[in-house]
């Protein structure tokens, strides 16, 4: 992966755990919704893998900004900004949506907190969901207000995360079900813990509301670690390519519909509901999509990170792009996310990659998530 | 400054310039509408603020994306989104123009550039502007299209750069006036040059059309600039603070109204013009606003850049914050820009500033732009 110096000003933000990350020797960052996301602390990505698929990891997602919609037309507008059926969507509920705009375009793809009938959080994406919500809601003039609460996520992921939670919030937590979140108290506060999380290996993430109060819940967790192998990490390439987690921004942006991302199951195209972009969706629905995301495993060395997109090829035609790709310990091959043409996108298809050191390595296609070969 | 590694992926995108600037040994990098901006390269900020102010530069400025309104309502729109009066705004202009929520909060303080009656650029600061324009426009049903049209600003600046700029597109770009533009053919191209740019040093910034068409203007600039000095820059962080040039997320936030950040100019109060937040900005006007942007010079040994805002005293007592700083050798003490609360803004007033690294610095404020002491 491509490196150079980032420079830290008061626009890229620091979070509440930006001290206790700096002090664990973080190595880099990327840049999410203005706002600094750790990178890396001491050891490879590969060897931060076998970490996060075997104990438990604390992550500063303090970069996943909530958009907050409260008020008398929240639920409606919600509704509005995602093709996925919320008519049913319970209190307490998480909803992975993807918001797409009147071309049927994806522009984020949150997860939903219903927090209230009329009170919704969206934990986004690197984009400026706000803005999108604000002028829907100005321009239609809503009874809804659109802010940005003070919020800042902390994940705990890895099989180990229920141990390590329940010490601090209480056995309970072990109770919580996938995509639902609980409240529970903490230094006054009524945190929302909810089991999530941008990884495949089990955990938490926790609604810290208080920018001041980020330090405790950090330290309460950091402290509460004993003999769990605890370590500082971050959202992990190699197991993010292999579960098939998606990145805005890396493995689809605007030019991209929901049925290229995969994303077919959460786009209600039946009855009535009304949503931005509906129209557009049924249209491409009719005509069919002309590409897809899939999973690649490639030989050849390890390689750096697409900087650019990649070409798939087959007999020298190009027939899609890589999008994220790393060197996976556990494959012993290259993983990749790739967006692949129809007709080329089938398992098992033999394709080749040029990757960015100007290499053809030759390789297949894989379902998504990839499974043990 | 604080800095670390940067990842570099799709999602942070490089520009056409991006194969350019490393090869001519980039050192960092910061990110602005998704976008990688180079901040460094072989020289430190002090060496680079002198070549600007006597040479001429090369900035890759392709994060200063382009928000395109057309249409038989871009007009409208475009007006319904600053309170800048554009009623007589000419074809061929560059128009400063802060955009506010209903609210009269600071969104974006982009350059508008009117291409013709109905056809609209905004060369934005880092927020998605996109989303605002799109959210409006589908909300009042407007008909305009609002697109990132393929556009990757290239800026030249500097007191040469008018000898940099004729040698390649033509004596007449001395013609040019001041926040206007001119069309010039390049290779096929009808390229927008525009005397416009982030310093006070003088220059341009160039247009380029197309991602594939970016190598060849910055070649053919690169190539002209024999006896010039000519080297690759950036937005100069002494520079900017000495010229008052404010920084979207920086200095101002969506907290922030615009006669905090001494905008008045560009508010039209008076009148029928209808834009969004009018009526917040005539209530502030009413009451008066709390706090202004204002310069500062303290003492004390260079300091590393806010991460945070750092608090201005008084007595001990707080009257505002510190939102950019650097050392500056012209006036051989440290420059800043801060927001100053009612009553302690005036020239002269006597403060100290906290910097991050925990000393007390005496200082004094001053007016925008600096003036030589």
């Amino acid at each position: 992966m491509s490196e150079f110096k980032l420079q830290v000003s008061r626009r890229q933000r620091s979070t509440p755990y930006t001290p206790r990350v700096e002090a664990l020797g973080v190595s880099g960052y990327s840049v999410v919704n203005h706002t600094i996301l750790p990178k890396g602390f001491q050891r490879t990505v590969e060897e931060d893998y076998w970490h996060l698929k075997t104990h438990v990891q604390l992550w500063d997602v303090g970069c996943q900004r909530q958009v907050e919609l409260r008020g008398a037309d929240a639920a409606r507008l919600t509704q509005l900004m995602t093709p996925r059926d919320l008519r049913n969507a319970e209190i307490g509920q998480c909803l992975y949506a993807p918001m797409i705009d009147e071309n049927g375009g994806m522009l984020n793809d949150p997860i939903i907190l219903k927090l209230a009938e009329d009170h919704y959080w969206f934990s986004i994406a690197d984009a400026d969901m706000l803005l999108w919500a604000k002028g829907l809601a100005t321009g239609m003039a809503l009874d809804v207000r659109v802010d940005e609460p003070d919020v800042w996520p902390l994940a705990v992921q890895g099989p180990r995360s229920d141990d390590l939670v329940a010490r601090v919030f209480g056995e309970q937590v072990r109770d919580i079900r996938f995509f639902r979140f609980e409240r529970y108290p903490f230094q006054g506060h009524d945190l929302v813990v909810a089991r999530s999380g941008f990884s495949r290996q089990g955990g938490f993430e926790i609604y810290v509301d208080d920018f001041a109060l980020g330090t405790y819940v950090w330290d309460a967790l950091w402290q509460a670690g004993d003999g769990l192998e605890l370590a500082p990490g971050c959202p992990n390439l190699i197991e993010r390519i292999e579960a098939g987690l998606l990145s805005y921004g890396n493995e689809m942006t605007r030019e991209n519909n929901p049925f290229e991302c995969g994303l077919q199951r959460f786009c209600q195209l039946d009855g009535k509901l009304e949503y931005i972009g509906k129209a557009a969706l049924l249209e491409i629905a009719g005509k069919g999509h002309d590409r897809e995301i899939r999973g690649l495993l490639f030989d050849g060395d390890a390689c750096p990170a697409p900087q650019y997109p990649w070409p798939v090829t087959i007999d020298s035609k190009q027939v899609g792009y890589v999008t994220s790709a790393h060197w996976s310990p556990r494959f012993n091959q290259n993983v990749a996310l790739a967006m692949l043409d129809r007709g080329y996108w089938d398992e098992s298809t033999a394709i080749s990659v040029r990757s960015g050191d100007g290499l053809q390595r030759n390789g297949v296609v894989t379902a998504l998530p990839m499974e043990e070969q």
